[in-house]
């Protein structure tokens, strides 16, 4: 069975989630998330995340997308950092579908540096000549596989709220970063001021399908209708909400991310046994490696990875919910026997 | 098993489909349309339709909207039928993502009238203070389940070829307009002046997922971009091609097609042997009926389906790919037993 | 001095106004709205209509359209007459800029038909599949020269009230209006429920320049940035803000439509002397005609008109601030003429 | 009468270009641009750039906002340095009308850097999930008063044919780098690559009123149509027109233009004699001085003037085309007195 280290979402549909895809599939049901398996799944996510809105949506761009057009007033921009999947991953789909502007801010560790909000768009909020910046949007896990602490998401809170601003959180990865903090997924969101959550299940062993936890009920407003006129409404509904049934059920989502994490922090070990320089404190699934130039291509050949940064010769490993440390061993083993030749 | 006569999309997975979805489960792919299953449905397309673009997209408004998308010129207007989808059914899609307005033309049997396009709006060609009717859109089979003739198809192509216009066919059931004519998708498709199809399947047996298929070079641009900024790109893709491919092998998308249609020509049989008003000619899966208007609501607790016009007790039937006689039968049998409580 | 009856925009600029423009021109002022005159005129515009916002823009286009997309909700579109200038007039700026779609009702006499709105678009309120007709706009004088009474717009403020929705006026050619009702601007707007008017100046002796007049407070929010991002923010504005100084002073605005209301009854009164069929009840500036076909180019060519409806033979004129008794003269005077040689 | 220098939009309107106005209030005209002096305007423009489309707007933001929707292609972005009007000083007018993103560069006194398009965004060619930076915005002058040479457009101009962008120019200040770098309009226009140039006027004694001229015949396609749905089409056009008419004669913009510069550099001179540092090489009509804070409010209220950089104590300057020496020594001698007392 194929494996990479590419990306989590090079990999397949674990085989619980399958097998709920398979019993879903009794006849008729009633379309556009009308079934009992998405009034279920909407019973599921209430229970986690307390008296929140729930809407399922097809993928990560279309959730970040619809959940931003949420937040946005007359005028708004959306602060983010300038690795965020919304500014530099998606195609300038933000600016496409809702005409949002992203204000970029120089990451720390893939992290916001809240100082620099004020010091570069501070004047934005007063001047009409200018978009204003009461959205901040953070990924949790974020794209270089930090994960925000809750102190530093209680700072992000006071900030938020301190400047009436729209806290939105790109939960591609939550369910890695919860691993990481070891504490409930409401107590990372909606307890720490976020107003509307791109719950992300795709990368952690769904088929298709991810969620926007509204948490802010004045946001939650003629979702169902901008759902649809932004193009995400599943007629079938029922077979992303089995999916997340399931996902849910006996902490599935945990289990998978936790064997991500494991494994992420095994690849660590492995890789500084054998002297690699791994450039990154392993907090989530993924890991940043150092390889001698020569040997970068034919490894990627033996388990496809991605380049991170040519010139630094860094790679980028992302390990997923089937990851064994097998694979990892095998890994290691070609990549040990590359060395020696250099 | 439950099953509906509400809609096709009512209906569920074919158990082929859902076998190959399991059998595409094995380790990882390449994502975002990278993986080996999306090339060979590409191929597999182009062996129907000859050499054209072809692109999955998630669900029908992503399809139609992306295909009038690529459609799009400066200043352009889209010509449709008044019970289009594009202008009644999708929340107003069109006009929220492309900025598109639909000029609607007063349906025959949900059929275009060319003779109206020019009366009502061959003004608007000329002047800059309206839009310019460039694209035409036509559904096939219509939202009334007629099928446009392939005499009526030529018409269509003279009249857009004279006046310099796109056309897209919005094929959420193709299949079924397919059997009806009893010729190949390219004959009704391509060899008819068809520059972009939405080429469904999500109503006809599949999970999700419909596919883009251009056939006009100069409006495949860039499409790849456009699909994701308009947020219809699948990252685990395999799952949506594994799907088709099946769906084409042994023309299965025919077979289930067929039984609709059949299924809807055998119900107009039973209808009318009761003395049941059927108000169409059934020429794919649906059928429209005048039932008393004391037993539409019992008849819908007993089995569900859609009232279509209230005023003159029109009921709509929609059949599937998985209807059988027998649902037809115990349908009929309570429908007599509630026509002569009346 | 060249003349015609196309339409009150092919007219110039009162003198007065001219006059205006001249003196306003001393030294430097403050730019983007912070000068002086802005100021008076925000001033003087609610000493006529109470606590509203006031808001200078540039074209009758961009009025509309500002002025709705204040009104726009999630989900929302406008309804309005098929002959409105929103609807068919302005290259569908609406739906380009906002992504509102228009829902049109047949018009009766250029007025909306209450009744239609249920009947056509009543269902559209429950189901997100459709978008929520919640915003209203009605033209005022209409695009055919009617004027609402005062009793309409009372049932139209009831019928708004009553379906929770905005009430957008387009008010292009007010002052006509007004003239015709003999009551205030205020009694005939935000005492009718008027949310949002679009109050005209250009066709009635202006340069340039529009203003939105904002009644109702929840959506008169950061109207300063939505004017910037939508491209109708004017840098230099004292010029605009000077003309409507002069405009409201004295009452110009009714001196001027009260002109050209006149000339247009004193046009009707000649034409019917002529045996010249006039097929409206003239209640502002413009008026329709029957002309023998034979005789419409010639006098065309003596003094420029539109023909309205080519296959009824029917004109449109349109008199303005700046017609005399001798323009029209002049005409009945040639059209008598060319009656005779038929 | 008052001065300012803060910008040069907050003088007023040339006598000569009033007198204009007078002048072409006569009559009527036809509207909507088919006027004669349109007629006129547009072939005095064609004398200047040559074949070129010449498309009269109302202001800065349209302008620049109509431009680079002409120049729009599927999944387009736009690169411009990070101090670009339309990246920072437009509200986000870019992305809210035509959905376009910004890709900033960090600038160089103003100017772009054009190793630093390649290094930051050199990927985004090859990847859909990136948009394409294929069009490149210049502004000349330069927002911070700096003007590219020739030799520099020459460069610029190469690497946009390589590279295969379009290249717009945001010429506002046009005619003051006109004026610097000695050459006609068209040899820094046309002669060296510019697709289309964002033309202005309003900064430069105009009442309002900027002009889209289109070098590059494959963009310049339904420019009318595109006009009026982006809000920026005139009904009496005529009264900009005939401001440009007078514009362009006897070279009144070169005068008008020159004047600001001289007196920049007159500014200049006075300041460094006084020993204040200023802090850039005058090229245009702006400059930038670092004044004691202290002394800062007093002239502002004697005289307003923009803060540069509150923490740097730099102000900056902006004279206009009626800016006099007179003016300058009256804020001179002031400037002395504060200067002595502090």
């Amino acid at each position: 069975m194929k494996k990479f280290f590419a990306s989590d979402n090079y990999s397949g549909v674990h085989s619980k989630i399958m097998k709920a895809l398979m019993e879903s599939n009794t006849g008729h049901e009633f379309a556009y998330g009308e079934d009992t398996y998405t009034a279920q799944v909407e019973k599921e996510f209430k229970n986690i995340f307390g008296d929140v809105g729930v809407y399922m949506v097809y993928n990560g761009t279309g959730s970040n997308v619809l959940a931003l057009e949420a937040c946005k007033k007359r005028g708004s921009s959306v602060v983010c950092v300038d690795t965020a999947h919304i500014h530099c991953d998606e195609t300038g789909a933000l600016a496409n579908i809702t005409g949002l502007s992203t204000l970029p801010i120089k990451n720390i560790n893939g992290k916001i540096n809240l100082n620099e909000i004020d010091a570069l768009y501070g004047e934005n909020r007063g001047t009409f000549h200018k978009t204003k910046p009461d959205i901040l949007s953070i990924t949790q896990a974020t794209e270089v596989g930090t994960v925000y602490s809750l102190e530093e998401l209680e700072e992000i809170k006071k900030y938020v709220k301190k400047n009436e601003m729209i806290l939105h959180m790109d939960g591609a990865r939550i369910a890695n970063a919860c691993v990481e903090l070891g504490c409930s997924l409401k107590e990372m969101t909606g307890d720490m001021g976020v107003d509307i959550l791109s719950f992300g299940g795709t990368k952690n062993g769904l088929m298709f399908g991810e969620v926007i936890i509204i948490f802010n009920k004045e946001i939650d407003v003629e979702f169902l209708r901008l759902r649809k006129q932004c193009l995400q409404l599943n007629s079938k509904m029922r077979y992303q909400s089995a999916q997340y049934i399931e996902y849910l059920k006996d902490n599935l989502w945990y289990q998978n991310a936790k064997n991500a994490n494991d494994m992420a922090k095994y690849f660590d070990l492995k890789l500084r046994e054998l002297g690699v320089e791994v450039t990154n404190k392993v907090e989530s699934n993924a890991l940043f490696a150092i390889l001698p130039k020569k040997i970068i291509e034919p490894m990627q050949e033996f388990c496809y990875f991605y380049i991170w940064n040519e010139n630094k010769n860094e790679v980028r490993f992302v390990t997923s919910f089937d990851t064994t440390k097998e694979d990892i061993d095998k890994f290691i083993e070609k990549l040990k026997e590359l060395l020696k030749d250099k």
